[in-house]
């Protein structure tokens, strides 16, 4: 990950919750007071975002977080994951933004891994898309990752995808990949958009070098890999849910993505519990 | 809203969603390409988030957002929301950060809509928690708001809320909520988490303004308000779901708070669907 | 204090006294060249700003700061109050802004007291206001706490304060509160201003939290102190002076505001001086 | 004035007023809600600010205002002088930033009047210093000329200026203006601190050009006066104040400088009164 | 272009350069003093920069600019390529930089250009690399297209390109590529580079899609595109020069790149002249 | 140099350049790799930037460099200047923009000497421009100095330097020196440019301080050194080349000023070679 990137989501949260000004704490907790912390699971799922976690801590100072679980492990209910410890203030004043991002990382591992799982056996991989957090794509395209998904395109800038609205700008398939192709750099691959059979062989003549079968039916998309050979990537959309994504994986795509992996996970319930108030530095 | 926070919101989107450098779009659209698109509800939920969608377009310039709802209205599946009309670049580089915003926007108050309804009738009031969205809290808070909720402290900066850790720490709720009006200014209120009655009993004795029951079986909750007797406002916190929500309005309490608000919400499935390429300026 | 916000103040004003480009000093100090210098009052006055004084030094690098007086402690002309010790380039770059500041915060303690000393053995306690120096308000606040005072609301974002514009667009004072409280928080006191006893009245029964007089005469002041009989706070504001504050503390008021404090200060008389060309170092 | 400085101090300030979060009027006022409002000199003095003053209602959108009286006009007690227009919202939300600018604006351009006019009749130029309020330099600087002072060097980056630590490191006047001759652009004029006749003499040879009296009695600045025959530039510096200026600028100097015009003012006293709801643009 | 980058580059270069604080205009130019002015080339070569160029002027405001070339164009001596009209102080403020922007970018396109020019009625097409000038990347890319190149990479978060150092650490070729095929996007094309045939036949086998002969002699060369047949994309680089390009170039590679066209090419020189003072308004 | 400034530029090219997500280096380095480098020079010419070269290292973390050659030595060809140490991560990340800095630095040094070297024996002194490459100019002027040459002034806001158009509008050479004494700070100097002999004439008279001599033949420019007679310092400017530079020394005139230093010198080819993995730390 880009840390230059993360640190600055990390210390925009810290003071979108007036982390350095946190009046109780202030009022209350000597500058001294030392203590430890257990971090706790609360629900079972796949952990994510342990270094930020950290990082908060570390941004935050004078505080040590110690991990009993790794990146990408199962956690369940109940089971303690991590001790935390040193400067009581800022525990107390990081613990909320802390526990913000890794509950959010981890839920997106977890529903991640439920998909992933699904594809056991198949030769199809799971893709995320787009439809992240505004502000907090980093951290959820890495922790599709975790779960067990790859990263499709991180944004607009970063690859291109011809749409049905391009095409119908365009004129058509042919034009608009040999647009594209003359306009964008030589590295870049070109992936495009298409509905039916007839625009997967336009597709393939135009020598697309990814074609996204868009809301196929099962049968539609076994003859398109049967038609397309090898001489493409495939990437299946449209209605991928955990009950949908076997079948079409075994239709013979490549890659099948879904938004539900950024855009409808729930926060994986974890809790910061037994703050212990202790002299740790002797 | 502070729409100078809202704005850095949907800038620093459009930056890591590469609206600006849109490489697919500017291969093939015309800069006066114009078009129509609508908004359509794909699931029934609440609408929040009306302004910050059109802001998006605002930002990107040229193109027009017309909405048939209001915020906080109920829409069903299918239904016509709105109208974009304008540069089709703009349309195509905008969609998704729009998209983005205005479905977790609408997550929230769909959610929170379905809390509150469980409290009609009632004279308990719905609060959010801290436990936002790292970046979007402005825009969860809000949305809150939309679906019939109360808005709890904004942030560490901006309310004393004593818990467990700063009793300890103080020696006593008698100690920490005397430190905490020696060193706060006296426009605020002073709240404090209790887990018994005797500590209820303490906290109205050193006149807390605002006292926290915290995971109080129904029982305990009903004598806490019994025994408050208005002298403050009871917030219950803990163990709150769509199940429980009700029976613990009806002991009597003011607030209810429940961190699910914005930690446990889906995003409303929205979609820009039925791009038309027309001349709109003649 | 907020250090994040602190430390912007002092890189900002470094940078506006262009003291990474001292082109005096870079033509003739060599960058081992190291000294000490005494910080001397050259007037009496409370000091306030101690840690500020230091952290420029902090941010210049390799300077040490020592202090031979406690913040709020009153200092008398030619008294030795501190000792710097380092880089002369640094001790010599960093001088007039940590001069600047130390002197302006002082200056506020000193006045500050001057006021505090007046309410000596009255129940009234001083309040600042939003009469600050724009940019510096995080210090001028924290210099009246050091010269004895309270700090009123932080600025517009952290406290209401209905002012007669708001009741006359409200259409009076029950309605402006009743606004007020539907559309806030209910972690924030509501306070509004009374020109009136009829107003008080108004406003003890919409069950305002505080309720500031506003330019009252001595004997309307000690009837709003027995009308009100405890069931509001009761801020005075108005025509205070070192010569009429100790009247006002008498009528009974719970606070006194003063906009004095921190708009017609004037800098406390610190110097840097004896440097003294030393190897620190050995 | 540089406008892109000054609008980040007008900025600054109205986030560090929570302008953008005005609780109060949000509760109560509408958007459309528009009024008059008058400013009022509440003492005698020099208005200097104006353009400050007017700059913070254009930041803020829909307010317009009108002044009565030039930059650097006298006005006095109870003079009505500017009108303000527009959005009540953003009048008072404002009114506290745009008057605490313009404020201190005027009163360093009340007090330099004072000593200006001081040296009426004589060649001497009144000089501020560095002593400025940090982040506001810009604003206090130009309020000096408005008051009829001259400006000395911005900073540390913008002329050069020789004092005895630095000829004390260099090994002697000589050394220390060859030392920075031959270190800095030669547009700049060197400026040497002197403290006796000797000093004097030897800056003379140095062909240094300007020269700073430091803390000279009238009698030998008088000579020196003589001694310096229009070779150089001579400022005078050190206990000047309004009893005392007028005897140094008759010794013949060319200019004096004086720390006070921007460490020792107080605000000038102006109000904005008498609020009238109306409906401007009818 | 992005067009918030570039803004960013000469909101930068105005400051840089003092614009908003020019003594010598703001002493003797009214605010309200309008002229034309004519853009002139003063030898021969490719403009690129147009927009960039009237940027400067539209960020200042009141200067209009009209150019008599299009972007691309050859322009010879003392040929008049465009006209300025507005606010002189405008125009001479923003004068230094917007021609410090044209000329470097129209050098850019002039060099480019000669070497566009020797692979006329070759396959082979030019590419730029990364060694372009720190912070005004995105204008010399841009530039080397309008010189008839096409871009490499943007940057190294762009597109993958394992060197002979990534080589050694990975064991090999074919395990770098089987590293990087792994950890990065899907999206994403493999470029490798090789130093002989042996090297290439591996990458060929680990299907590099892209491989960079790398200081390889003709002959080499020559086997090498026989060698690939068409199943990777081929790029020359090394020794790159005006005399050796044509022939590297009928090697039959598809790609030539050369860091002269961003590291060696000298301003073009243009000049504003002919200032004359008009009331354009009229 | 102002570090502030450069580290900005070195923080801005390092994001540019995508150097904190360099995809080909993050697949296959492991974080614990270290390694030499050689930095050789390829070609003649004077070093300039040893600090910026370290300092992208430093900013990237855990690489030491060492250089065996001075800023402002000659380098030859294939000559070995420094050696590289550290982490291989960083070594490949921050090579590029290393070296695009240091080979623009030693590339104005190499061009300004040669410039330089034919003053050798005359009074004449080389003076650099504003004609700077937007963003660099930190960097740019500071290599003048490395490689022999004076730094006019920085920008538009650290001289006065009044040309034709100013004296146009100003009404004459007198008139335009005027206002620009009267408005700027006394601590500055005024030059003036002059096309004439009677020019000159009238600017000896108004005492300007600096006169430019612009585009004047040699033996104009012989007689305006004699009627100066040092009573202003002289600056030529035009046609200056290596061709024509010792001649107009040989005039007389104090500094001579060329464009061609900062707009028209190329990277001084240097390069990074000869990685060894190994373990630096045992």
């Amino acid at each position: 990950m880009n840390w230059l990137v993360v640190d600055e989501i990390i210390k925009n949260a810290l003071v979108e919750d007036g982390a350095y000004d946190d009046i109780t704490t202030n009022s209350i907790m000597s500058k001294d007071d030392t203590c430890t912390v257990d971090l706790i699971a609360k629900e079972e799922g796949i952990i994510a975002g342990i270094e930020v976690f950290r990082r908060v801590f570390t941004l935050l100072g004078n505080v040590e977080v110690e991990f009993l679980v790794n990146e990408g492990d199962k956690v369940s209910y109940s089971q303690l994951i991590g001790k935390i410890k040193g400067s009581t203030k800022n525990v107390l004043t990081g613990e909320r933004v802390a526990l913000n991002l890794i509950q959010r990382m981890s839920g997106v591992a977890t529903l991640t891994r439920k998909f992933a799982d699904k594809l056991d056996g198949t030769k199809a991989k799971l893709l995320d898309t787009r439809k992240t957090t505004p502000g907090l794509r980093i951290l959820e395209k890495y922790s599709v990752t975790v779960g067990g998904g790859c990263n499709h395109r991180y944004n607009l800038a970063d690859g291109v995808l011809i749409k049905d609205n391009h095409i119908d700008a365009a004129g058509g398939i042919t034009q608009a990949i040999e647009m594209a192709r003359k306009s964008v750099s030589f590295v870049r691959k070109l992936e495009v958009e298409v509905e039916s059979l007839e625009q997967l062989q336009e597709a393939l003549e135009a020598k697309a070098d990814i074609i996204m079968l868009d809301n196929m039916d099962l049968a539609t998309m076994k003859k398109a890999v049967e038609l397309t050979n090898g001489r493409a990537i495939l990437e299946a959309s449209g209605n991928v849910s955990l009950d949908t994504i076997r079948d079409i994986a075994l239709t013979g795509v490549d890659y099948i993505s879904s938004g539900s992996l950024t855009h409808s996970y729930t926060a994986l319930d974890l809790s910061m519990k037994n703050l212990k108030r202790i002299d740790i530095y002797n």
